[in-house]
């Protein structure tokens, strides 16, 4: 069997990180990457990783995406470009077309059924059409907040109450990352971000938590619940890329539940902040069961997010090259496995 | 869609657990229950299960699974008799040659090409023939020491090396488990009984080794290794249906691991013990993961294994009846979830 061929569409943190874990991996290859910085265009992916191409082709950053898919010289794309469904849709569409398997790094494609139903069920559409599949995943939602509770309630003969938190530090994320959870901004900056939009705070909470109730079988009273406020912070604080005066913002704090019979049934709590060891927040995954049994799980340190989302995107390739043509989300697949094989092995005939 | 029509071949503290749980549940019926205990067989699983039946309709238990079994009258088998693929192996066939689905609580059938893999091959042509699947769950192996570590490592780019430990109480369970356990014994019956046999300690290590070393694409250099030994009491214990006096056996204590390359790379620790509180032993499961990124999980206290085997194997059947005909590990499927909806909506058409 030829090696995997995957395009990478998006290069910023998580495409090209996505790239140096490929360039790793065995019985695959990148054969396109699209980009439109103009300091990416026409360069060497590897002059941009910084780093030896071995035995790899060479693979120069393309502006125009028609430069690169066309669906005899790709299996797979990655596409890294995106939060919300709307925003990804018109590429998801173009891949699907050129009878791409696709993984998408944009949060509301995790589950898109929670507040994009109709273009949910056009994806689905366009990509049984072409034979192909599509799938939404990262560290969270995708894993940490949604999947990995679903599973733990695997072995559950009734559920009561779910409450999923995740306390992780910000520090080494990038510019974008700072921008849209309002790192370093004074707390009346983040309060008109937070209403203009532009201050997005964490994306995925419908998503976890309609993929939760689905796949319990819950039926939810209302759209999912959610709030964000500032986290002041009392301390100076410097992370790589930003710096956080006393009495300014140092992240956000999310809220959000989903009700069944009038009770909050589902809860997230999702405090997210640059240097949290200042104020001597522990960060951590907690996941928290009451039912028949209850189960409290944590993970300490939490899982980091940038290198979670890389790895789940490589993972999910073989799961979703073998899926059936359609949309799928992560309760539809087997579940994601660190690939340390040949990746070919993994591929069904 | 008619109620799902359920099996149980096998009405011990699994099996009429099991059958408790399906009776809360929405969709689904048992319509016949096998055992073959001279004090159960004729009598109405109600009154063994000292339970009202509601709107259920009777169900005696037979002594014969003819009686029972039939392509017309059932859709899924749960089959809660044996630890051993060996042992389970007619019963298995005998239920897919009736064209129902099978869910098997053997230990060794949770990943039966471990240890047998020429059964496991058989049971596959079998299933393929037949239209139907058959997989083996249960909390451990099943979930706790394999299919959560394996779940984990999705969001590593990398493993360098994975340990898993379940610290448990066996105090709930029956006189059986005290038995394959050594609970009780001196430490001389304790070292007769592993010697013969009949102390078999946790049967899982080999299928949880292998089960994670296949799924993350590890070769493993030869089979997995094992040792038990005695956890002797300090103290003296006393469970439901055992006594252990100081100096006597609680418990036995399981080490095994997978070497890669010369190197441990997949280890498991697993004391079981009742009463463990009585010498300040704390009861969790812990997955230990070195990689990119480390993961350190741990979930206190353990999920119990008695109430967690019953709910994987009940919460399975959806997945089982959805599979594509053959044998399936947890590994092949969609992730175990709590079924708190009627179970028909889960069944794709």
């Amino acid at each position: 069997m030829d090696e995997i061929k995957v395009v990478i569409w998006g290069f910023g943190a998580m495409g090209s990180g996505m790239a140096e874990m490929l360039l790793e991996k065995e019985g695959v290859n990148i054969v396109g990457v699209c980009d439109v910085a103009p300091n990416k265009i026409g360069k060497s992916i590897f002059e941009v990783l910084n780093m030896k191409s071995k035995n790899h082709p060479e693979v120069i950053i393309k502006e125009d995406i028609e430069e690169i898919v066309n669906e005899e010289n790709a299996d797979v794309a990655l596409l890294a470009t995106d939060s919300f469904t709307k925003e990804a849709f018109d590429k998801i569409k173009y891949c699907l077309e050129n009878r791409l398997d696709v993984v998408s790094t944009a949060e509301e494609m995790a589950y898109p059924q929670a507040q994009e139903p109709k273009l949910a069920e056009k994806i689905d559409k366009i990509a049984k059409e072409n034979g192909v599949s599509v799938l939404g995943t990262g560290i969270n939602p995708g894993l940490i907040m949604d999947l990995l509770v679903i599973a733990l309630t695997g072995a559950c003969k009734d559920i009561d109450h779910i409450e999923a938190e995740r306390v992780n530090n910000l520090s080494p994320f990038g510019p974008a990352v700072m921008e849209e959870q309002g790192v370093g901004t004074t707390v009346d900056e983040f309060e008109k971000g937070v209403e203009d939009g532009s201050i997005a705070g964490h994306v995925g909470f419908p998503e976890s938590i309609q993929m939760i109730a689905d796949a319990l079988g819950l039926n939810l009273d209302g759209p999912v619940a959610q709030s964000k406020k500032p986290i002041v912070s009392n301390v100076d604080r410097e992370a790589p890329v930003v710096k956080v005066k006393a009495g300014d913002v140092a992240g956000v704090e999310m809220l959000g539940y989903g009700k069944v019979d009038g009770e909050k049934m589902i809860e997230m709590i999702h405090p997210q902040q640059v240097e949290p060891q200042k104020e001597d927040v522990d960060t951590g995954d907690y996941i928290r069961i009451k039912g028949t049994p209850d189960i409290n799980m944590s993970i300490k340190p939490e899982v980091p997010g940038g290198i979670g989302t890389i790895a789940m995107c490589v993972n999910m390739i073989p799961h979703v090259i073998n899926a059936s043509a359609g949309l799928k989300t992560m309760i539809d697949l087997p579940v994601p496995r660190a690939i340390m094989g040949d990746m070919r092995e993994m591929i069904e005939e």
